[in-house]
């Protein structure tokens, strides 16, 4: 192993607190850490998984079929049982394909679970064991190329015919095509594909049916099947996102998962009492997930690279004459980099509260309580909107950051970044999203005018606010809630009052609504910004007896919350709750919380504790050593492979000497 | 030619102006339009233009050898004379490569304008010639992997041996080795190589010298040069942007361009009066040409895509059970892409007024008068850094708001985004910009202290600013601007007097200046917004006879103006400037004029007057076709060449069935 480079090691040096306790914090205690710990390792052992050809010197195809490679070594492995604990696959996949998405990612995260949700006992027990073997290999099929989020739009059908006990599936129009679903295109043979169920001319709205797409013997399509891959995107080019086409394709009538309704030989349908709560609470997990493993992990491996590379590129000069500084030590380059990775702590505390509240709520689900359930689908929608947007803007202020170096694939940016961009718009449109948080927000708004008491995160829409900011030079976290709060209940209450005027002057609601969306949207991002200042402080809180981690998490909540406060200083000045010298205070006091934040800044990324192989940047190296394998990256390039590229022979040759030597 | 989708044509049809004269406006004149399309219908009418492999089914290597095979058909039009014309060249050239760069652009652009620049008249007619009859193929090779922007720091040495009168090059560090240099890893033969020079002990600075860096018989690169592609990176991938490591190579001493600096044979060094302000004046240039023609158009294609598409697409409901909407009909979408397309025509005057006063000064520095100089360079980097950064971000939001679709190459976003965004970091990474141009605001604002005029773009700090803001529902651009000067003023002022602070309290004046360089990059930033809504301002004003074109650009110039005060909403009412209610009026007319200028939305972008080679988007395409073309482009992509993918046989089949085909 090389030497440290000295200007990462004397950050090191430096840093006031121990890095393995910030990572079990954010690990969620000692023995994950060290179970993770352990599954990267043998996984960073295992060639199949390190040894392939480098990601970015293949081209789209390539990269494709390296992660088949990949997903049938993860098959292999998962049938030997390792992974039967969720958290040891997850981190092994997270090592196996580090920032891509894999073929048969799919396969396990929906089709295998929608099976088992939506079958009916003897259905379970035939598909479920084939799809766990991987004897079959699966994909879920919803979206339309002209639908996504609307799903009562949808239009591909499945009709039903009783004379031979078979629904007729089909893709009426162009838009109907199925669009998007991961592992489709090319890799399943299999896929559960959502479609209206019309039996008699009644359409019955949207069902599960099981569908074969390819020979499991050749891999060869079905009969009036046509199914491909859409084509290269923006990132995600390990996987083959798919498209879909019925042409009156018949299936027997067994093949609809019949767990939530059943039709009988002779087309009678029966509606079974539908476990829509399991439906939607399925949802909040993946939203909940998308906040913590998605949105805050994409933006500290970015926020990891350009820090150490903040510390170890050095350029131009602070006192004239002087060495060239790490360019860290410039206000105006802590200025990109810290409060993005305050932002990252303050995402990744939020995501683990939502994670752990998904599982107290959903055992409370289970028991039939299902009181908490708007309350947690509201604040899991808004967070995976607010999180997921903030850490793109974070991602791409890293790779800005990181100059010139920062647009080469060696850097690990672009490919960060194109990775998690993508949680923006699946799962749930981000403005979409934020409007269903708005709809609660609007709901909690009409109970507290009403005078009844709000709860959980609207419990201050029914109390009663402070007038006066009371925030002071010691920014003590209380003082931070309520200013967070006051801004919140004000952009509430004022868009909630706009929709109450313009529905008296005569607006149908539907249209006051619309006309008062771009106000709810800024509300509810609001709202959420309250929350993830509200479950930052309780962090602090749980780590009191902590004194050193405590020091610097309270510096990085302070540092979030004051630069929120400075990039939103109107929402908080406006009718006078927070004065003009409480606002220049909170401007200084960014400055200053940056040179306090400054010494441990590597020591925070380093707490993330991500391996080299997972971030996939030169520029990141924990080693430091940037440029001699930036050089070597460089030499292993594609277009390197020969002294002479062949488009010299083909084009330029024949111009530049009158002859060829083709 | 296909119908248009009537939901496009219904756009068209309603319009309130004429495209056509807006294109005009646009272009710079009727002339110039007619010029534009001539080259345009000339370059798409050729085979060779429009008929080579699809940009997005190429892997990396082929993208590269592709544009190879485009700059030899180029350069034999340019060897014809058809691109003497400036103009036409670059019209020519953007059809060409759409949003790619050339491999031989820094030939045109940098390599051959430096020989002619800095060539003694010998050297001139020995290169010059060569160079524009393509004879030999340079690109302009100054960067290095370990600095880019701190000139002073660049390491390459160029030591001169009087015996044998040559010079001799070296890259004595890793961190020396040229890195970015356009066109050098593969397809330049020759290079402007900027190195210190050094005679007897002595360095002498940085100097320009030509070298060979390939043979021109057989490409074969020269003893003791090392050069490369660095690698794939985020975008220009058709371009191999350089590394290049000499290895005590030696020149003759002729190969130094000796316009500026002569060394004798024996080693004497001779300055000639240097032309300095020659340099500063290509610099400026190329900021301007940034502004014009990558940040403003690459916003404008971004644009012209989302809200086409925002036509075409239909979503959701806006009245219970009534027929899907168009999305922009939606007021969250407007807000996402309207603010965008009116940002888009405020930089494009600005950068329109940006070229026109370059060619005006250049007029002037060549008679020998740089009084302007320092004000143009000031502004064309802050312009440049903030029309690019807003087009960045611009551009995303549009892509995002293009939901799933945007995420496809297809939607042709990503392959704008990725060119543009270099566009923040390329000749002069934007914060050291906004610094420099926040140099310029320190000087003039000590200037103003001191009771002296200050003149130009900012005469307004020693004028004396209104206390309280006049702006009324009518939104007159007269007190726009009177708000912006405000605040811009207010900023500045706010930054000095810090800076005057720390320096009374003790601090070294560097110091002073890092502690406030936060503020005063706002500062700077404030300043552009000044000065664009300024210029848009006066391109009202030159508009005014035209009345459907003068409202619509009313609309766009209010709509740009009050999204930037909602967005900056503190800095407009600190200090007692704004008042509360004319912040809500100024929050409640951006929403009244997005409905305004809904109507008209299509037609603005189709001012724009992209072909749809240009754009290369399924979702923007003229007619508005896009779910057959979608459908159509990805049966065409390369996963799709076979029905089975090799990857199945390779990988798959054995672990499925047990056996293999292969």
């Amino acid at each position: 192993m090389a030497a440290v480079n000295p200007d990462l090691q004397s950050e090191r040096d430096g840093a006031t607190f121990d890095t393995n306790k910030l990572t079990f914090l954010l690990d969620g205690g000692e023995g994950m850490t060290e179970r993770r710990r352990e599954v990267e390792a043998e996984a960073l052992a295992d060639p199949e998984v390190t040894g392939g050809p480098h990601y970015h010197f293949m081209s789209r195809p390539e990269q494709y079929s390296d992660a088949v490679r990949k997903a049938v070594h993860y098959m292999k492995q998962a049938k030997t049982g390792k992974f039967d604990n969720p958290a040891d696959a997850h981190w092994y996949r997270n090592t196996l394909w580090p920032n891509e998405m894999a073929p048969i990612g799919l396969h396990t995260t929906m089709f295998l679970p929608t099976l088992e949700n939506n079958s009916s006992p003897e259905q379970k027990e035939k598909w479920a064991p084939l799809a766990k073997d991987f004897k079959i290999i699966g994909t879920y099929s919803q979206t339309e190329m002209g639908h996504g989020t609307n799903l009562k739009a949808l239009e591909t059908t499945a009709t039903y015919e009783p004379e031979l006990e078979q629904f007729i599936l089909h893709s009426p129009t162009l838009s109907s095509i199925k669009w998007w679903p991961g592992g489709l295109g090319k890799t399943s043979n299999f896929a559960v594909v959502m479609a209206s169920m019309i039996i008699k001319g009644k359409n019955y709205g949207m069902h599960p049916f099981i569908v074969q797409l390819r020979s499991l013997e050749d891999h060869t399509v079905i009969t009036g099947i046509e199914v491909g891959d859409i084509g290269p995107k923006f990132g995600f080019n390990t996987i083959d996102n798919g498209y879909l086409k019925f042409d009156h394709v018949r299936i027997p009538r067994e093949n609809l998962l019949m767990k939530n309704a059943v039709v009988e030989p002779d087309g009678t349908y029966v509606r079974i009492a539908k476990n829509e709560k399991a439906a939607y609470s399925t949802m909040i997990f993946v939203r909940a997930m998308i906040v913590l493993e998605v949105a805050t992990r994409g933006l500290a491996q970015a926020c990891t690279i350009a820090v150490r590379y903040s510390c170890v590129r050095r350029q131009s000069e602070l006192v004239p004459g002087g060495p060239e500084p790490k360019v860290l030590d410039f206000q105006t380059q802590q200025y990109k980099l810290l409060p993005v990775l305050a932002s990252c702590y303050a995402y990744w505390f939020s995501g683990l509260f939502i994670r752990m509240t998904y599982f107290q709520i959903n055992y409370e689900i289970q028991q039939g309580n299902i009181d908490l359930l708007p309350e947690l689908h509201a604040v899991s929608s808004g967070l995976k909107a607010f999180t997921s947007y903030g850490s793109m803007a974070g991602i791409e202020q890293c790779r800005l950051a990181c100059g010139g170096h920062g647009f080469s694939q060696a850097s690990g940016l672009p490919k960060i970044y194109t990775t998690m961009t993508a949680g923006c718009t699946y799962e749930g449109e981000n403005s979409v999203l934020y409007l269903q948080m708005a709809r609660y927000l609007m709901k909690s708004f009409l109970q507290a005018e009403k005078g009844e008491t709000t709860t959980n995160s609207v419990a201050y829409l029914s109390k009663k606010n402070l007038d006066k900011c009371v925030l002071g030079a010691t920014l003590s976290p209380d003082t931070i809630i309520a200013a967070y709060e006051h801004r919140a209940a004000r952009l509430v209450r004022k868009a909630g009052l706009r929709v109450n005027a313009l529905e008296a002057a005569g607006k149908p609601y539907h249209e006051a609504w619309n006309l008062t969306s771009v106000q709810f949207t800024k509300a509810a991002e609001a709202h959420c910004h309250y929350f993830v200042v509200l479950k930052f402080a309780d962090t602090l809180e749980e780590m009191e007896d902590e004194a050193e981690i405590h020091n610097v998490l309270l510096q990085l909540f302070q540092l979030y919350a004051c630069y929120g406060i400075t990039n939103y200083a109107a929402d908080f000045t406006e009718d006078g709750f927070m004065s003009q010298e409480q606002l220049d205070m909170v401007r200084l006091r960014v400055l200053d919380l940056m040179a306090d934040i400054r010494p441990n800044a590597v020591a925070l990324v380093d707490s993330f504790d991500y391996p080299d192989h997972i971030l996939g940047s030169v520029l990141g190296r924990y080693d430091g050593n940037v440029y001699e394998n930036l050089y070597k990256w460089a030499k292993d390039s594609p277009l390197n492979k020969t002294e002479v590229h062949d488009s010299y022979y083909k084009y330029l040759q024949p111009m530049i000497t009158g002859k060829s030597n083709l």
